[in-house]
């Protein structure tokens, strides 16, 4: 295993930790200070989402790259399934964002259950019809689409795709050399089948996000922990995935109430101390 | 599949549905208004909660039994692993209860994760441990012991068995002959790999318990859905169970504050109407 006790290369922040750095999430810093705050720390990347970018992908891109940095992804495309389910041209707009940005991820939340069916096979299909309608425009935008399961807490209306084996059966009927999955701690950590799936991913891991899962967990989308705060098995987790051959960034995602609560810096401060710590 | 549109003998009430009968948990009837009600509609059988029964227990299952219906189970046994897991003559209690209501099931809710560790295998090691223990004195009492995993949404605090998988491997650990499990829609809907594991538990199917999932889940314990109104697909659920061989009860338990506010007579002609057509 990477020893991150010395080095926080592979460390990067995705803004929903700050509330996305807008107002009304977090404490709305605009996107350079949030750049130069992560530089001073050794953070080796960041990943956005959409919302931030607007109109300024290539010049968010150069900012990042200029202050000695990666982009190592952009959330999300639309959703490709359920009843909020995105439109062809909203998917494309999203590839072509994370190819402005110049990151190499773009992450696919599925979207739920389509509307008037039952069960998970006919939004399975529905998905599968989809990425693959849009991963070769990706591959030609330099641009790889990293599939990711939820926790099943969130089926229904967000998502389709339950364990990292739902999402490599997806990766499987489709086939595209640039699908792949992304595993998040806060989605897989129950998962005792994990490990083996993921000698089965070996290739296909494009992303890993590190939170925690707190024992009481109060709320279901913004309760999620700092790492070391919860009951996850981190270092087993990772363990897992850097088995699987993945050597690529890990990237802080923690949705919660009370760390938006508090000043960004004392955020990333403590970020950095569990990434060497605890993860 | 059982004919479930002409004979609802396997329909069971969990009273759970009605707010345990409790006042301030649902119209807080009378356990002998609830047992009149079902027997009235059709109900084979009801599953009552600890709460409900106090030291009256040979009186109300002899109550359910003179109305010409059986005493399908107690929830459940006090937590067996985590912070707020129960004593030993805690548990015990719990099965004379069951004994005593002449109930042939009582489930297990595992509890959670266990303090001071991470990850599950530690829990499961203390839970297997606890349920060894027990077994024996279960079926002394004349009672089996169903382990029922939970949507992964109700780790940390509330269980470390997630899938039927899960709660099997337990089972195949202690190998007592009056261990099985407990499948429940709103916990194992999601789970693609649920009709194989159920091919693997012939036998050990201890109940099989119906709701629905609702597209849109608004709160984690107190949202379920009504047969009917959701996206889980129950009549393949249904296939899938019957298929390991089961032929015992479907247990109607929604833990919902929407269907706690309305008249019980109402919500149990519902459900009749819903196990006739939806199930």
């Amino acid at each position: 295993m990477r020893d991150f006790a010395r080095d926080t290369s592979a460390l990067a922040l995705n803004t929903a930790t700050l509330g996305h750095n807008l107002d009304g999430h977090g404490m709305g810093w605009p996107v350079e200070r949030v750049i130069d705050a992560c530089a001073e720390r050794g953070f080796g990347g960041i990943v956005f989402w959409r919302r931030e970018i607007g109109a300024r992908a290539q010049e968010i891109g150069d900012r990042v790259r200029a202050a000695g940095m990666r982009v190592d992804g952009l959330c999300r495309t639309p959703y490709l399934t359920g009843r909020e389910a995105g439109t062809e041209a909203e998917v494309r707009a999203s590839i072509d964002m994370a190819a402005g940005l110049g990151a190499p991820v773009l992450t696919i939340v599925t979207g739920g259950t389509e509307p008037g069916t039952l069960g998970l096979e006919p939004s399975l299909d529905r998905l599968a019809e989809r990425v693959a309608a849009h991963a070769d425009y990706a591959a030609g935008q330099g641009v790889a689409l990293a599939l990711e399961p939820l926790n099943p807490m969130f089926g229904g209306n967000r998502t389709v795709l339950f364990t990292l084996r739902d999402a490599l059966e997806v990766c499987d009927r489709i086939g595209a050399p640039n699908l792949g999955v992304a595993v998040d701690v806060y989605h897989v950590w129950w998962d005792r089948t994990l490990a083996a799936t993921l000698r089965e991913a070996r290739g296909r891991v494009l992303g890993y996000h590190l939170c925690d899962w707190l024992e009481d967990t109060a709320h279901m989308l913004l309760d999620r922990g700092m790492m070391g705060d919860g009951v996850a098995d981190l270092k087993a987790l990772r363990a897992a995935v850097e088995g699987a051959g993945y050597t690529g960034p890990c990237e802080v995602e923690v949705f919660s109430k009370h760390w938006w609560q508090r000043d960004p810096a004392e955020v990333l401060d403590v970020i950095v101390e569990r990434f060497r710590t605890v993860c």
